[in-house]
């Protein structure tokens, strides 16, 4: 299951606005078929890894799908429950359960009905791999990623709002790479008309995962962006999975007041500003207390000269 | 010569002020003695390893020492050059040359005259144990270690000056034990009159390492305190060849602008402050281009929830 949802990563972000599964074929403990969701959300992952396999194969083997097959059927394919029916493998194991109520359960159940084995886990590699679609379900709003990308001590400009550049080269093309990953880039409307930031993606072959471009701010809207007016409206950000945030101080701060960063991407440069900008306003902390407990490690690793460090909530609202 | 310099570690800071080295006695690849500076200076690291090693083993035997053996006698010992001539190992290897007037080139010469083969080495790990000593010889003044404890944005504090606690139990219980190391603690005189800070060691059977407290400030001397009105008075400071400089903020910021510190101590806590107490003043930094290329990563550890950071600087005065 694990193979799996490292396997679903691949999906992410095109298979918006359908969830980016992957599913694997066991048999005798070997890999024999693999898919995933594919751009625009067809094939969807089962389709792709059954076909092509033989009844008799399919009799002795195992599919792992890392969220439950879909039991509506759409104009654009069978549901994958009747997929699965048909094709009869000995057993099928589900890492996550579908909220979407056209499945909820309804997947698992006609697989049951057809007399194949099913075990539905509850497992976490696949619900971080599915975060940005179970979040859309369970909370009605995209899986939220503010970046922060500062000094060591904490600046992400000097005083007179210099920025360029803080971190270095390949921390630069990390950022680019993960907003290939999301589905939209949010910036504060300052940000917006100080920086004209492009908040494109930047990286050989990857021009065209550009996303979608999100001003908060009260003004009206620039070219060919989106606004919202507040952090609660992302809500409102149709078809959109994961939000990567990217400053500056006072809308990270407005996301995290309101709780709704779920993921922490932090860029630390081994440089040290003084007297800089600060990363973050104010976040209306009452105590120390509060602030603690809220974030755990989740990844790091060296990136040229600066450290990426990545925190996930530990609180959920 | 890496072995020994670990070794060194153990001498520090009770051998001062006398330089903490090791020496390791070695004969067909076997180390068969060791020794360092115990507390107070004596005895030496040298006559140490070589107590009680009969002439024959030592005829077959190489002497690592990482610093330069001294070649002058004092009231509290022998020289050690003379120490080794008599004892005649095959062969010395030296990890430093020592800046002292009083050897400086006349320990080694001393064994050459006397036909013991001798090799001088430039050890980065010779030196970096003995970093102390010699940026006392050398430049005048101690080592000087900044210690920052902050929350992933670089806050020390709330904004009212709550600051108890940032940082685990783990990462202070570290700092207890990098006390233990240094011959002196220093903070600001703003830190000392808010906080009373008690700058002691509070670790099990290291209670009687804790350090002379320093404080930087114009104002007359709290008891049981010295006192230096700027930060080049480190020079002054007698005996002291490891200072850890634990803030507040001004302080620091004031260390580092006067390019006076070599290395840099960080501990970063998983948490958000927002608007607290930032962790510097002013460096006084033209440009971004001048906060680059100071720091180069040296130790990275988990320390509980937070993270320890150890930089050291590149550029030298």
């Amino acid at each position: 299951m694990a193979a799996a949802a490292r396997l679903a990563l691949r999906a992410r972000p095109l298979a918006r606005p359908n969830p980016g599964v992957a599913a694997l074929v066991v048999r005798d403990g070997v890999v024999i078929a693999r898919g995933w969701t594919r751009a625009g959300g067809r094939p969807h992952a089962e389709a792709e890894a059954l076909a092509g396999l033989d009844p008799q194969t399919l009799a002795e083997a195992t599919l792992y799908v890392t969220l439950e097959p879909c039991a509506h059927q759409s104009p654009r394919g069978p549901a994958c429950a009747d997929l699965i029916v048909a094709a009869r493998p000995a057993r099928v194991v589900v890492g996550q359960h579908d909220p979407d109520p056209r499945t909820s359960g309804a997947g698992l159940a006609r697989l049951e009905a057809a007399g194949i084995a099913t075990a539905l886990l509850d497992d976490p590699a696949s619900a971080a791999s599915l975060c940005g679609f179970l979040t859309r379900q369970r909370l009605g709003r995209p899986w939220v990623t503010l970046k922060l990308a500062t000094s060591l001590d904490g600046c992400i400009a000097m005083a007179d709002g210099t920025s360029r550049w803080i971190t270095s080269e390949a921390a630069r093309a990390h950022v680019h790479a993960r907003r290939a990953q999301h589905d939209a880039i949010l910036v504060g409307g300052g940000t917006w008309r100080a920086d004209a930031p492009q908040l494109d993606v930047r990286l050989p072959g990857l021009e065209a995962r550009s996303p979608q471009r999100v001003v908060l701010t009260r003004s009206a809207a620039p070219e060919a962006v989106d606004t919202i007016a507040a952090p609660a409206d992302i809500a409102g950000l149709e078809g959109v999975q994961y939000l990567y945030v990217e400053g500056g101080a006072e809308t990270a701060a407005s996301f995290l007041s309101a709780d709704l960063v779920d993921e922490l991407h932090l860029y630390t440069a081994p440089v040290l500003i003084g007297d800089g900008k600060r990363a973050l306003g104010s976040l209306g902390l009452a105590n120390l207390a509060e602030a603690h407990g809220r974030w755990q490690l989740a990844e790091r690793r060296q990136l040229g000269s600066d450290q990426f460090t990545a925190y996930l909530r530990t609180r959920t609202s």
